[in-house]
Formats: structure tokens, sequence, C-alpha cells
């Protein structure tokens, strides 16, 4: 069978989806991929719906003229506001990080009792609560959502293990603890950085990383290619040469990070429905 | 004379610019004004300097097709990066919140030491540092600057006198207590809102309010009209109806504010240099 050497495209509003084409390319290296940052608009999770989906209809539309085979919404404000708008746009195949995250987090959990952090706006939308009850299927599950909109910040400033961190985290996980939850879905990119922070606070729960779980599934949907040895094409995006993107990509890719290609959005007009 | 009937623009990366507003308002009540809010694509003090002067371009341009008769560049990044494209491209008078805060610091410090806290891009340009050394002429000053990025996000989720707030305050103020400081910059639109946390960890220092010295300086610009008690007019635009706006406008502006209108700045073409 010819193997479609066609890259898997990746977008975020930011640094953030980063953390998810990591687990892409530890799973996939014989893929190439091309990543998307939008960092001249980021961030997306205290932006209107609308908003939202219009830029992540921008950013597919770009991959898409990369020639993609795929599209991985490596972003979770844009996975629970766009990922149907982008679906009805495009033929090929549109992973979102909260599908797969919902439905590790219903493998994963034993007393039912789910905990979900994110953005405003990825809470506000309730795309964790149905999908997770979607994944949990006739069994009765219990969730707790937070928003937690100072730990993006906090970690694009290197705030990672600081008290003011701590403080924060404590302010914001309270409650679930309180819940009882033995599960919590990192929902969204940034916070597997500050998974360490969380784990202290929240002892025994299990922690739902989404670009490990959406990777998986990435990878169950490509077609199988010829493993080899080599290292990934990676070709990298933004839209603005932010200070935070070039100071913490290496950090969130866990590998270095070439210079990125500045390209501006504005021009493109979103595809209509299909 | 016959009184400018045309009201004053008024621009911001989002909601901290309403601070400056109501300053102006304040002083100038006889006023119409129109502000303008880019709430699409806030925050603007972590972006490329070139990006931020093309989104500053754009509002001024849109300020300017509804026929203001000077333009507020409410934002002190903004303010730090693009006065001077604005000023090559627009005749009609366009004010920054720089240079008033840093004469008016000038004025206030006894012991010559001046503190300036902002964003990244505002410190990072070294304008203030370039303003007060303008204004002290041949004064001697030492500037003691820090960015204090946490800061806006701190504020837009309303983390006023918390814990947390002052735990990072105190991480930031320190230096600047440790060099004796007399007279601290709020170089940016948001801090206002904080200042009695900073007022509590610098106590006899004097903190400079851009907004007030900059309504002041737009009142001696504006040619003297009748004065009366009518209300203002005050027409808001915004690039998106996010949930910060509308939950915090009414408290950075200290009145009620109508729904602002949402406008797309996309298809405009920055003017050039005239």
């Amino acid at each position: 069978m010819q193997r479609d050497q066609r890259p898997i495209g990746v977008f975020d509003s930011g640094i953030g989806g980063l953390t998810v084409l990591r687990h892409l390319i530890e799973l996939m290296p014989e893929e190439d991929f091309v990543y998307l940052g939008d960092t001249a608009r980021v961030p997306y999770g205290n932006k209107s719906a609308e908003t939202v989906r219009l830029y992540a209809s921008q950013c597919a539309e770009f991959l898409v003229r990369h020639n993609v085979k795929m599209i991985v919404v490596a972003c979770n404000t844009a996975s629970a506001l766009a990922l149907e708008v982008l679906r009805r746009q495009h033929t090929i195949p549109v992973l979102g990080v909260i599908e797969p995250a919902a439905a590790e987090a219903v493998r994963r959990t034993r007393s039912g009792s789910i905990g979900v952090i994110g953005t405003r706006a990825t809470i506000n939308s309730e795309s964790y609560e149905k999908a997770i009850k979607d994944a949990a299927d006739d069994r009765v599950v219990s969730i707790h959502s937070r928003p937690c909109p100072l730990f993006v910040p906090l970690v694009e400033e290197g705030w990672i293990d600081t008290p003011a961190t701590r403080l924060i985290a404590e302010e914001y996980v309270r409650p679930l603890r309180e819940a009882g939850i033995d599960t919590l879905v990192l929902g969204c990119t940034h916070y597997p950085i500050i998974a360490p922070v969380l784990g202290q606070l929240l002892p025994g729960a299990s922690l739902v990383d989404c670009g490990e779980c959406t990777a998986r599934q990435a990878k169950a949907l490509v077609e199988p290619t010829q493993s080899g040895n080599r290292s990934p094409r990676v070709s990298m995006y933004v839209t603005d040469n932010t200070p935070a993107f070039t100071s913490l990509a290496s950090t969130f890719l866990g590998r270095r990070v070439d210079e990125p290609v500045r390209v501006s959005l504005d021009s493109i007009q979103s595809g209509g429905p299909r």
C-alpha cells in the first residue's frame, strides 16, 4: 500500500499545542508535521465563541493549503467551540483534544467522580461534560468543572512552581478535592507544564494529559506507514514572533525548535461547509 | 469662536483604556467620545513591536473614519511602540499616555528615584526611561523599571486584593522598594485598579496614574469649549464581545456602560505617512 506522505497539520492559539505536538512526534516519528501557532491573537480562552470559530477556521484553512492529510486541533478552546464547524468545512479528518481526553478519563476513573479544568471558554462550553457523558454511556459519572484562567499566564511567565502558583492552584483545586474526584482532566494544553503542582494538591488522583490521548487517537486514524528511525520534518508557522514563543517553545515541545516562519491569516476566508 | 464638535477618539487593546476614558470624561464632560477596545486581539503587551504597530494603526484609522478631532492612545504598550508611526499617519493630534505620566513623575519625585511598572513590551521598549530623562532635562534621575505581566490577567480575573495578588505584587515590587523609589509610574492602564495593594507595599511612595495625567494634557490640547452640565455621548466599539469586557467595563469606567457595538478591523489598511 502506498504511504500517504502528506504531513499532519496541528494548530493552536499559541505555544500550548506544542505539548500535543510533542506526543504526536513521539508516537509517529515517521510522519511529517506542519504546526501553526496563532500568536498574533493569542489567547483564545477569553474570547467569544464566534471569534474563536473564525480564528480556528482560518487556521484550519491555512493547514489545508499546506496539503495536510489530517488536522489536529491542539487547543482545548478551539476544540470545544469550533470542532463541528471545522468538520463541516473540510473532508480530511479533524481531530480535537476533548473527545480523546474525555474517553481516557472515563477509562481511568474508579469512583466515577471526574474533575475538569480549563479556560473559561472551554469550561463554559460544557464540551467536556457532554463528551464525558457520551463516553460513559450508561455508567453514572459526576463531573466537577472549574475554569482556571490564571494558569496560562502563570505558565507563560515561567511561574511554574512558585508560592503564588501553588496558592492560586490550591484556590482552583480545592472544590475538586472536596468533591472527591479521582481523575482530573487537564483541559488546556498549557496545564501539563504545571502537572507536578496539581499532583501534589490532589494526591492519588490520576491526571489526564489531553495531548497524550489525542496523539494515540491520531495514530489510529493515520493509515499504517513504514516505520523508520528517521527524524520527522516539523514546519513551524506563527502569526507573530512573540517573545513567549521563542523562549518557551523548546520547553513545551521538549526539543529544540527551529525559528518559526511568520505568516498572516487576515486575508484567509474560512472555507464554507461542504 | 466656533466649537469643534467632533468627538475625541480613544483606543486600547481592551478594557484597560476605560480607566483613561474615565478621567477624560471627568475633566471634559462637555466633549463626546468614541472608544475602541481591540478585544479580539487583546492583549498587546506580549506581542511583537511590529504586530502592535499594525494593530494600533488599524485602531487609529478606525477612529479617524469616525471623524474624531484627536486620538488618545489609552494603552501603554501601543503608546510605547506605535506613537511615532501614528503621528506620521495622521494630521490630528495623537496623544499617548507615556509622556504625560513621565512628566508628572518628574514633577513629583523628591529623591529623583522613580520606579516604572508595565507590560513586558512597554518596559522592553524603554520608552518610559527616555520620556522621563527628556522631562527631567538636566536634573539627575535614576529609573528602576520592572515588567509585571501577571497584573493584567489578575485584574481581568477580578483577583484584586487576594493573598496571591499580594504575593505576586510583593515579588514584583521588592527590587523597586529596595532601590528606594519615592514615585511609581503605573505604566499600564489596568494597574490603577490594584493601586491600593501597590500603595501598601510602597508606603510613602507617590503613585502616578497615567490616565489622570493624560486627561489633563488632552484637555489642554482641545480648544476651549462652552462648558455645560450635559452628559457626554460615549460611543463604544469592540472587536469582540468578550466576557471580560461585559463584566468589567463598568468597574473600569466607574459608570454604567452601554452594550458596545462589535466591529472588524481586519479589512482596514493602516494609513501611510502623510
